[in-house]
């Protein structure tokens, strides 16, 4: 098709050659953007037209992506880092995140307002201090993320070094996003935490809520199907496997039979805890004590004491004679 | 590596300085290629050579994200919109959409024509059609996503706004991309609804099928892991949450042993139906009555009935002591 | 925001108009700065400031994707494929793959043989030697490959053609990365193959190791969460559904209390064997007989016979009216 075009005129290759004219269907297209532009009159709630401080996801994705590099200086740039230019190449980054994070926690903050209706004048200010106080947590988000690593290490019989893990865990992503993006949220900054987070778990299929509140050396293999939710509280050297949920068990309502937003909802999961793929954790009540280990695909939504081990007792199964011809 | 070399000429970059000669690197080079080109003869079924009207991935993901801006202009797109240049916008829009995507409709057309013997000859014209009745329906289906984000937001304690839940919430561009790619499977498009479904399942692990079909204010939280099959049917204010399979249970085979194609293999969910965490539901004859509530991890081949309540009954678990020095 | 500074020069942009003067936060700009240096001296393990030879990520993920290329003629490239230029084709993309791989792959053995205090000297030399291998390698991956797609046509009602199948399942990404990953980790490749298989992982929520042993005829439906383990055996005509664990039960630990890395952690599974969703098998004893069908959600830490079925018996539902104003 493409071929057979070559030699014809712009506008021409505007309309496939059959029986409508060109007129024609150039009217079509023109009726059918009429009726898009009305619906977005028509429609509300999915148009942010005149809207002009929303945060672009595009933009956040970039300084996460710098302050990812901040973290892990040398793994994931495209130039290998010299000590000799590490200080310059530090200083250049901290200035581009710190010019580009305050526009956007700006934009976040002033969008904020005007939905609430609120003065929107401290905007820039509070923005300022929320972009420097996140880079000033750099030095500590890293140690932390050290701990992470060496947990990693500590954890997985498959890992053959901490470059292999920063190079390729999913969980280093993820974990690297959240504990920065919790930053961001502890400082009430709308949308963008969120942006993050959800960058992070559309990469990893790793899925943790910027409220969330995770102590150190915090581990989570292979990850896909992990959530933990935004009340979720968990202490130091926890370990996590893929298809872990901890989750919200149910959801109380206002008089009008509304959600009710806000409270704690999640679990709490204490020190040295271990949790198996596929484990259902509910409920704001729920905490696993200290020392415990939660078996694979096990469902949950009562408090363990510490030193637990938890395990689906009698797996229940049916092992018959399988008659390939029939199943 | 690379330093030691800066100052050879191209030629001699391309072998390493031991051994093996230029040469000798060379004419091996040279015999790989020409194994591989053979084996693209030898080895059918995955090339694709001489079959020019194969529609192209990445130019279906480029006019799937350009849908998607149309859907919620404003807030995907890097400057912001305003009201007087908001028609101009969507003209523009429209217009490349129209004409990339009755290509790549055509390329899918005749290249099914191709392989099935069919007489090519109307393709243009109904991939022309196809790319038309796509675009007209773009009204139809931001309402449905209205819907959906409503239902989002009513339905999750954690979101704060409808303006986090278009940015940072994975069923939004999953449920879209399904809405949009719906269109296109009722119109027997091959190959571009599965493309684009699979582009959205890759981003948020939320695998739908593009011949489900599924009503207004349609809820996924979370959603990784999410698999909702080929013949599904779900009724109106449904919710699902990470890890639910709406699968198949068995699938028929013909005298000759090999799977029939086609037939409702896939469960029927009605109104007002909540599913949690984890639930699989399989078989095109398992019906879930609306107002029901499907618990985690529950595994159903059965239809239920309206107002039905359905858990794992006793999890049946296994708690003792755990002493960390065996386990 | 953007807009009222459009008039300003480049050194104003950089602080915002309020209390802080712009040589306060310069300054401040600075401290943290350095701050950060600092701490890549005290916290180690993050960062690979001198390490030249670790490979890029970006630079692993550009060679997959003609690796991917040269499996699939015709598929994935702009531009579509004729008779008469595959050879020409073919001989470029090998050639480019050739001298990058044996780059990224001499980096890798460097940055290994360095932390491992060994002599670095003959890394490239076995870079080059690893380099041509793959690529001689690659006419029977798609040997392989020719099988996987057969049989993701033969398993999957929904699909409609091999095109469908190689241009939309994550399988075909997943499972043909793992053949590529697997040559390089036959041929003790440090990092490279991880970074393959977890940007494999990361694309379509499947995380096969490229450890493990993998037959023909190999699918994968829908995949999201699937994670198959180092030392895992796979035999021929295998299917696994989403959700699927073939992972380590337990691990060793040395007199120390470390984990002991190595050893058959992972289950093994004979041919023809069906694995359904959200199955979980551990254990490097656990071996699944040829023949068997082990059902959804089913959790597996012993050997089953060839021809066995095994299914969770009695899934021990409580069904029970559910009053919508009281859940």
């Amino acid at each position: 098709m493409k071929e057979s075009r070559r030699n014809k005129t712009t506008e021409e290759k505007l309309v496939p050659n059959f029986n409508m004219t060109m007129s024609e269907t150039r009217s079509q297209i023109g009726a059918i953007s009429s009726q898009i532009v009305q619906s977005y009159d028509t429609i509300g709630g999915l148009n942010r037209i005149d809207g002009k401080n929303l945060p672009s996801r595009e933009r956040v994705y970039g300084i996460l992506k710098d302050l990812l590099a901040l973290c892990f200086p040398g793994y994931f740039g495209a130039e290998p880092l010299v000590t000799k230019n590490v200080a310059f190449y530090v200083d250049g980054l901290v200035d581009t995140i710190y010019i580009r994070l305050r526009e956007e926690v700006t934009r976040s903050l002033m969008h904020d307002a005007q939905c609430k209706g609120k003065d929107p004048v401290a905007c820039e200010e509070i923005a300022d201090r929320i972009a420097l106080e996140l880079l000033e947590a750099v030095p500590d988000i890293r140690k932390l993320l050290m701990s992470d690593v060496e947990a990693a290490y500590d954890g997985d019989p498959a890992a053959k070094s901490h470059d292999e893990i920063i190079l390729s865990y999913p969980c280093v992503e993820a974990i690297a996003t959240y504990r920065i993006a919790h930053e961001l949220y502890l400082r009430n900054t709308p949308l963008i935490p969120r942006i993050m987070s959800e960058h992070a778990h559309s990469r990893t299929g790793i899925d943790i809520h910027p409220g969330a509140t995770i102590g150190t050396r915090f581990f989570i293999d292979h990850g896909t199907g992990v959530v933990i939710g935004e009340t979720t509280l968990i202490g130091s050297n926890v370990k996590l496997y893929q298809g872990v949920t901890l989750g919200a068990l149910s959801f109380r309502k206002d008089d009008g039979g509304r959600l009710v937003k806000g409270g704690k909802r999640h679990p709490t999961i204490e020190d040295d805890v271990v949790i198996y793929a596929g484990a259902t954790i509910l409920g704001g009540e729920t905490t696993i004590g200290h020392d415990s280990v939660i078996g694979a695909s096990v469902w949950l939504t009562e408090p363990v004491p510490p030193h637990s081990k938890v395990t689906i007792g009698d797996p229940n199964l049916d092992v018959v004679k399988h008659d390939a011809r029939t199943a």
